[in-house]
């Protein structure tokens, strides 16, 4: 990357590069020019008129020649469990209920806050690989270690804690929490740390207070916020990066009284809601046995009144025709993870959904149910997926089914729409935030581009996005992460997790004959 | 990678790494070695024993250690279009028709044989970053340009030339052979250069002489040679990393005479017969309408007594139940292509394949058919793919289907079996070719391995293969493509794709606004 002149990065010009701007118009610019103030797009254009209109005015400017790289909106991906990053593997090829209670949850509920601090520093570094600048978190333990994690690496996450008030099967530290509990402000943090503070203060016994604070971070449970108490310390945060959202794990976890005050207090605090939706055919028989509906979770989701523009609905795989129309109609947003439908869910009808208006967009879903985390790869995969899946409904595959542009678009402005976020990111237009991917095409995984925008879709892989830019600031830079040192959080991530099993109990048993 | 010691590469030490054998007892070593002597195995085993065993013993040795690295056999391709690598993205999202008039054979008849060698040097390149040793051309026009790309690059493969003597809509240059042509020795070439070589040798007129010259390249179906030249020629050659085997392009374009006479040169000659089969519903129509069988291509096949354990089945999608049983009993292989599937095909039955004995390998088919030419992404996709395909089958997906053991065997060890080459290749063994590619796990793409063998195919990324032996010589090593100078293919295959375009008259129409 070519820097001309300048050592302040008040005002960036990037030049001569190819720029997809995924706008209204869906221009792209064979040569273009994008001028960058502080975290916001100042212009966009052809080259040569930026560079004639821009290079002369500013005495701090950084002008950057991109010869041959091709210029994107960042990617969005609307459906990732960061926290579960460090728990890559654990639960490949076992069935749905050994994943869930045998892995998953034994894994999550054995966590630390800081264990979630570096998976989520570990997850952002792939995210960050691959092209993203904003993601939705689907719902973990720790939505302060999720935000530090953030902050550091410069994303940009709309954070969700993982929330349940029933339910069968929930390890011992989940199943405590009542209704009030997951939507009001908890006191067991402060109500400990007063205990720990008493007791310190009166020198009693400094062996019992190891005792204690050892008992805070063996029963994470205990301390976890409330969704008010997160709401208030991090939503707008980290130069309004971060925003804090509601979370409903999924139906078979909520009490209707739960659905309904999460919808209230989001609506009020004008912030969205991320649950999964209608992931397996049980859930369906659960809901219409338990909640005396014809078909299923949306249906149900619809007769409370439930269904409202600001909910993220992920997965979204056992829907009828009628429930897609309940969905268009109340503006539900659509987060399609196409390797972990293929893998436990099945197929969405994706096709449907976007031919009734429905705003669908990408998830990589959690690494243990992927395992890649990359909004490249899935593209790749929502593509073919899609296009095989017609297969079902018409008899023969589609090849022209969800051609690229489609799905070019919901990895990124669809994305954006998904994350209530579309005023400032999505798309490169005048006066939107900063957030950029650079790709570089001129490698044998992409040679020869015929046609640039199936390219990006089809042949481009994770690695060859070499550069991203979030809110104006450079978060990798010639694919090095600028914020965080990768070597040292891989080996901390490594360390971690293997103590996380142990403590979890869990052992994976060999698949070969290892010497 | 560390050198110890020797200049000489006639032994060489590999210890340190995990290996994962793919041998029939599926042996791991966590902490393993390998002796390498010229293009063989000569031992494996625990890196403590072969140190102790070998370090001492020669004086032209090579002692590499690869510690943290993974070692497997080289994946093997078993269906890939290497002539069709400089068409990558001329073919997205349109219909079958569309792609095959109006792409496909327009650009495939108007190549040369130089861009034939051009287009397999680029795929080679892929191939090989992809961790592939050995691939199995599914058919192009010219197997002497594949040869000189594959004799270079280093590789090891069985290539085959597009056979067709009946079909409508082909291109002109293709349509004029007849059977005899296919399978017995043309003498155009011969002919031609006869031609030229009186000309020169008169003086008589070097104008005529260079239009001459010219004619042939521009007409390259004249000079086409046939296949049992092609195999006099060019079998065994290369160190004996070159095998030729016949081709069937499908049975829309064969008549059973030619069916028949390829069995038996094929049989005589001990070589393999590379063919599509079923692909797509109409193939079966078209085959009940004109051969007046009951199901369809299989059946037809079987009807003739074409199936037998030398051919190698590619994609064989729309099969049922008592088609597999014909497959199964002639021990016919099957090259199982999960993208080009998902695309254009449809659902291939390959657990019932695999459940009724019927050796299944994978293949990528051509670029313009996925666009992803790694064997590493099929990996991912097969294991996907399959387990979603059970929706159909049995109501709910089935994480179990196809696990990453499986999988495995279905890139290495079952690839060797499908090119007929297992006694040599597919496994690291004792005695068996050299053929190794060394993965590197440790980056943001893996971490962590809990459980290697399901890493290995679900998290591993075609980039993290970093050396790739073949016949006992690195042809890859830290990511660099050791026999040809990558630089100058990329740019070559770049400006030779875009004259064929040019050449066959094809316009790829503008997905979005560009200025």
């Amino acid at each position: 990357m070519e820097t001309k002149s300048g050592s302040s990065n008040s005002v960036t010009i990037i030049h001569n590069a190819m720029i997809v701007t995924m706008d209204p118009e869906s221009r792209v610019f064979k040569n273009g020019g994008i001028v960058i103030e502080q975290d916001k797009i100042k212009a966009i254009g052809q080259s040569a008129d930026i560079l004639s209109q821009f290079s002369s005015l500013a005495h701090h400017l950084q002008i950057i020649d991109l010869h041959g790289h091709i210029l994107l909106p960042g990617f969005i991906n609307t459906h990732v469990h960061t926290s579960q990053q460090l728990a890559r593997g654990i639960a490949d090829d076992v069935d749905l209920m050994t994943w869930l209670h045998h892995r998953i949850w034994p894994y999550e509920s054995n966590m630390t806050e800081d264990d979630s601090y570096l998976s989520t520093l570990l997850c952002g570094i792939e995210l960050i690989h691959s092209g993203v600048t904003c993601f939705a978190e689907a719902g973990g333990q720790y939505v302060s270690g999720m935000a530090r994690a953030v902050e550091k690496l410069g994303l940009r996450a709309c954070l969700t804690e993982s929330i349940m008030d029933t339910g069968e099967g929930l390890p011992t530290s989940w199943a405590m929490r009542t209704t009030d509990d997951c939507i009001q402000v908890e006191d067991y943090t402060g109500f400990l740390v007063d205990i720990v503070e008493f007791i310190t203060m009166l020198f009693f016994d400094l062996l019992m207070c190891a005792y204690i604070t050892a008992l805070m971070s063996e029963q994470p449970g205990l301390l976890r916020q409330s969704q008010m108490e997160l709401y208030e310390k991090h939503h707008n945060t980290a130069d309004g990066r971060i925003r804090v959202w509601f979370g409903i794990r999924q139906i078979m976890n909520s009490t209707d009284r739960l659905l309904l005050e999460t919808r209230n207090t989001a609506q009020e605090l004008k912030t969205g809601i991320h649950m999964h939706v209608a992931e397996i055919p049980y859930e369906n028989q659960f809901v219409k046995g338990n909640r005396k509906v014809e078909h299923g979770t949306v249906t149900h989701l619809e007769k409370i009144n439930f269904l409202q523009n600001n909910l993220l609905s992920a997965h979204t795989v056992w829907v009828d025709d009628t429930e897609i129309g309940f969905l268009s109609r109340a503006g539900v947003k659509v987060s399609h993870c196409p390797a972990a439908a293929m893998r436990m869910l099945g197929f969405a009808p994706i096709r449907e959904m976007l031919g009734s208006g429905i705003c669908v967009s990408l998830g990589t879903d959690g690494a243990p149910s992927n395992n890649r985390m990359s909004i490249v790869d899935e593209m790749y995969l929502a593509s073919l997926i899609n296009k095989g899946r017609e297969v079902y409904a018409k008899g023969t595959t589609d090849p022209t089914a969800l051609p690229a542009e489609t799905i070019l678009r919901m990895g990124t402005i669809n994305g954006a729409k998904t994350v209530l976020w579309d005023n400032e990111i999505g798309s490169l237009e005048i006066g939107k935030k900063a957030d950029i991917t650079v790709v570089h095409p001129n490698s044998w995984s992409m040679v020869p581009v015929h046609d640039c925008i199936s390219s990006l879709v089809y042949s481009m892989r994770t690695e060859n996005v070499v550069s991203v830019m979030c809110n104006g600031k450079w978060i990798m830079k010639d694919k090095k992460i600028v914020n965080v040192d990768e070597g040292e959080v891989l080996l901390a991530a490594k360390e971690a997790s293997s103590k996380i099993l142990k403590r979890a109990g869990i052992s994976i048993p060999n698949r070969m004959k290892v010497l």
